[in-house]
C-alpha cells in the first residue's frame, strides 16, 4: 500500500500532473511514490512541487550558499526528528547521490550531531532542528550566530523555509502512511 | 517591523505577485502582511498562495464536509499550539467572520476543549493537533474514529493537510517574526 | 455553564463573601465568573482573594517596581503556557486597560517573545516563564541576572509569586472549566 | 540558609504572624521554615496560610471523604513531580505520621504508582497528577471516572485544590530555595 | 576517530578480552568497534558482553518466543528514540541479516509503526518503547495486553531487558561518540 | 510481592548465584530484593552484578577521583529522574552511609541543585543528568567543561557509565516492580 489516501491512475490524472510524473519516471526509472500519493489532489500537487522545486532546485546562486546535498542534509535531519520514514529514506538517498557519500544520510538521519559534516553545516542543521523543533523560540541571537558563521540572510531563509516545507511535507507523509519505494533503500549505497 | 527578512516594495515585485497583493488589498481594505513578508521569493509567494487557496477557500463540495470557519478553526487551534503570533490574530480574525462569533477564536486559540463547539468540530481538532503535535503517532484507530463522527476520507486528507501547511505557516512567521497588522485584532468582534 | 462545581446563589453566601462580590459587581458591570466559581468554598475564596491582591493590587511602592500592568503581563503570559482559557481571556482584558495597549494582551498571550514590550519586561517574563514551567531549575544564576536587569529582590518575589499563584489559579479555571464571561472578550479593544 | 530571599526576625512581625509562628513552634518543636521564608510578606503569608488550613486541616466532613493523610498523599506525589525538595521533605514527614505508615512518604515521593496504597487512592493520586501537569487536559471523563470510583464532587475539588495549591507552593519554594529543617527527615520513620 | 575515550591497542590488553576481539574479527572480517571502545576496562568489556550474549543469542528455548531478529528489532527500535548513531547502523545491520531483510532496519529505526513487520512484533515495539521511554508507567495493563498478545513471562523479560540494556548501551555509544565501521552501512542490503 | 516475576527459592539456584546472595545477607542482615529479582536468569544476574561492581566498589585509584559516596550520588540522581522507586529507596541508603550523611540522599533524590554538595558534585550531577536524560545532545563542550572542573577522562567515563548502567537497572527495577526491602528506608538515618 502506497498511501491510506486514493490512489488514481496516471490516466485518469490531469495532463499536466502526469506528464510531471512521467518525466520523474524516465529521469529517476521510477516514481517516487510521493507523486502518485499526492495526484488525487491536483492543485496541491502542483502547488506542492513548485514550492519543493523552488527550495531544493538550487544549487548556490544570488546570495545563496547552501549546495543541493546541504539542502537534502536539512531534509534528513529534521525528517528524522519528526519519525518521518518516507522522507528519510527517499531524500536519505537523494542525499547520499548529491552527496557523493555512502555514509552521511544514515548519519544525519539518526544524530547529526556525530555525522562527518563541517562545523558548518552543523550549525546550519543546529538552526533547523530549532526551526523544526521549538520555532516559537527562534530569536535575533540565532540570525547572529548563522551570520557570524558566514550564512547569508537569504541562506538562513533557504534552511528555514526547507524545514518549514518538510515539517508540512513530514506530516503529510506521516498521516497518509506514505510508503518509501523499495528503490530508494540502496541509492547512492554503491560506488558507480 | 514586518519581518526580520527583506520587505520588497510593490513595484519592484513581478506582475503576477504584485497583482495579487492589490486584490487582496482591494478586498479587505489593508494588505495583510504575510502577503509582504513572502514577496520577496516570488516562486515560493506562489506556491504557498496556490496551497493556501486550494485549502482554505472550499465550502464543502464534492465529498467535503468542513466549512470554511471549520478551516480556520484548525489553524488557529495548531498556532496556538505552536505559539505563532501573526496565525492566530490574523487567522483568529478570519474565523470570527467566518464563524459569525466573536467569541470563538479565543477560546480556541487558548484551549480548543473548552470552546463553544460541537462535538464532532472537537474531534476534529484532537485529530488536528495529534497531525500538528506527533503526527508519527497516527494509526488506524485514528481514521476509524473521525469515519464513526462522520468525517469522509476527504475530510481527513483536509485537516491534516490545513494542520500540514500551517505546520510550514507557523515556522516560516516564527522565524521571520511576522508582525500582525493592527487591523486583525479587532475585526469580527463587534456586530455589524 | 460557568463551571463543572456548584455554583451558589448570591443570597447564600456569607455576608462577607456576599459584599465582596457586590463590590465588583459594581465597580465592573458584572460578576467575573471567578467570583461566582470559587464562593462555594468560603474560606478558599476569602484566602484566594486576599491572596490575589496582595500579589496584583500594588503599583511599585516599597522596593517594587512592577507596575499593575506588568504584573498582568505575567499572568497573561503564563497563563498562555498553562492553556487556561479563563486566565487569558480575563486578565488579557485586565492588561489592555492597564496598559492602554489593545494588542499587548494577544501579544503575550500567544508568544511575549515578539510582543511590543521593553526588554525588561522580556526578562520578567523569561522569568516568570521559567518559574511556571520549570521551577526546579531556577539557580542562582537566574537571580544574578535580574538584578542586572534592575530588578529589585522585591521585585524578584513578586514575579515568581505571580507565575506560582497563577499557577494554582490556571488549574482551578481549568478543572472547573470556567467560563470567560463574554465581556471580558472586547474590554480594551475600543479607545474611549 | 533558610531561602534566598530575607527572612525577618520574629521580632520584628506583627503580632499575628508571630503568634502563628510561635504556636506552631510550641506544637512542633521547632518551626518548619516554610513560616519564616514567607514572613517577610506578612499579607502572603496569612493568605498562604489560610488557603493551606482550609484544603489539608479536614478529616472527612460535610460531603468529603479524604483523610488527612490522604491530602498530604497528594502534596508528596505532586511535589516529587515538581522537584520541589522542601515540600517533599516536610510533607513527607506529615504523611508518615498521618497514615502512621513509615514507608508510604517515600515510595510516594519516587513513583507512587508502585506504592502501598489502596486501588481508590492510586485513582486520586492519577487525577491529581493530571492536574499537577497538564490541567488543560482535564475533562468530563476525568471527572466521571471518579464518580464511579466513589469520589464526590467535594472530593474532586479537594483533590484539584491541593494539586493547585502545591503548584503555586511547590514554585514559591523552588525560587526562594527553600530549606526543609532538619527535624523533617526523621519524623515518623520510628514506632513511637 | 572510534570513541572520545582511549582505545587501547589489541596487544596491550589481557588475553581473554583480545580472543573475544579476535574471534569476531575472524567472525565478520572485521572488528566492531564497540569492542575497540569498550576494551580500555576490561571488567566492564567482560560484564557487557557477557550480559549482551545472554540477551541477544538466543533463539526461542526454555518458554521464550522471540527469534534472533526480533531481539534485534528491538535494538534498533529504541536505540532510533534514543539517537544513538553507532546502535542504529551496527545493529541495523545484524537486524537486516538475521530477518534475511533489506528494508525493515531503516522502517524501524525510523518508525517501526510504519514498518512491514507483524501485529505481534508491533506490539513486542510498542512494549519496548515504553520500556526506553518511560518505563516508570509501566503497569499491570501492560503485561496483560502483552499475554494477550501470546508473549510469556519470559518474552516479556526479554523485551523489557533489551530495551533497558540498550539504554545503557545507547548511552555509553552517545557519551563516547563511538563511531559505527563504515562495514555495516550496507550489509544485508544486497542479495546474496 | 517483591517482583511482577518469578523469584526462584535460593536451593534452586546455582551455587555461584546463591553464594553471593548468601554472602550479601552475612554482610547486610538482609538480602536486598534486586537479588532475588534477577536470579531467575543466572547468566544475566552474573554480568548484572560483575558489571556492578566494577564501577561502584572503586574509591579513587588508578586516574579516578569518584568517592564510593559520589558513585551513588549519581544513581541516587538519575534514579530519582528515572522515577525508580527500588534504586532510589535502596542507593539512598547506601549513599547516607557511604557519605556518612542522614539528609543527602532524599536531597538528593528530589532535586540535587539544592543538595549540601560541594560544587564539583553538582557538576558531576549536571553531567551524569544528561546522559540519563539526553545522551545523544552530550558534546565537546560537556568534556571541556568537566575537564575544568577538574574530573579526568577515567571519572567522566565512570560518572557516564554508572548513569548508563541505572539507566538500565532502572528500567528493569520499573518494568519488574521490584520493591524496596523495608530495611533500606532507615539505615544510615541515625547516628551509630
Amino acid at each position: 500500500m502506497i498511501s491510506r489516501f486514493p490512489v488514481p491512475e496516471l490516466k485518469d490524472l490531469p495532463e499536466d500532473v502526469r506528464a510531471r510524473i512521467v518525466a520523474v519516471q524516465e529521469k529517476s526509472g521510477f516514481v517516487p511514490n510521493v507523486f502518485l500519493a499526492l495526484a488525487h489532489r491536483p492543485a496541491e500537487f502542483r502547488a506542492f512541487f513548485a514550492y519543493h522545486d523552488a527550495l531544493m532546485d538550487k544549487e548556490g546562486g544570488a546570495g545563496s550558499n547552501l549546495s543541493k546535498a546541504e539542502r537534502e542534509m536539512i531534509v534528513v535531519a529534521t525528517s528524522g526528528a519528526n519519525s518521518c520514514q518516507y522522507c528519510v529514506v527517499a531524500h536519505g538517498a537523494i542525499l547520499r547521490i548529491r552527496a557523493k557519500n555512502p555514509l552521511v544520510a544514515d548519519q544525519v538521519a539518526i544524530n547529526y550531531r556525530k555525522a562527518d559534516i563541517t562545523a558548518r553545516q552543523r550549525a546550519m542543521l543546529d538552526f533547523a532542528m530549532k526551526v523544526a523543533l521549538e520555532s516559537h523560540q527562534v530569536g535575533e541571537a540565532d540570525l547572529a550566530a548563522l551570520a557570524k558563521d558566514g550564512f547569508s540572510k537569504d541562506d538562513v531563509w533557504d534552511i528555514a523555509a526547507i524545514a518549514a516545507f518538510f515539517a508540512m511535507s513530514n506530516r503529510l507523509a506521516n498521516v497518509s502512511s506514505m510508503r518509501p519505494n523499495d528503490e530508494f533503500y540502496l541509492m547512492g549505497r554503491l560506488p558507480k
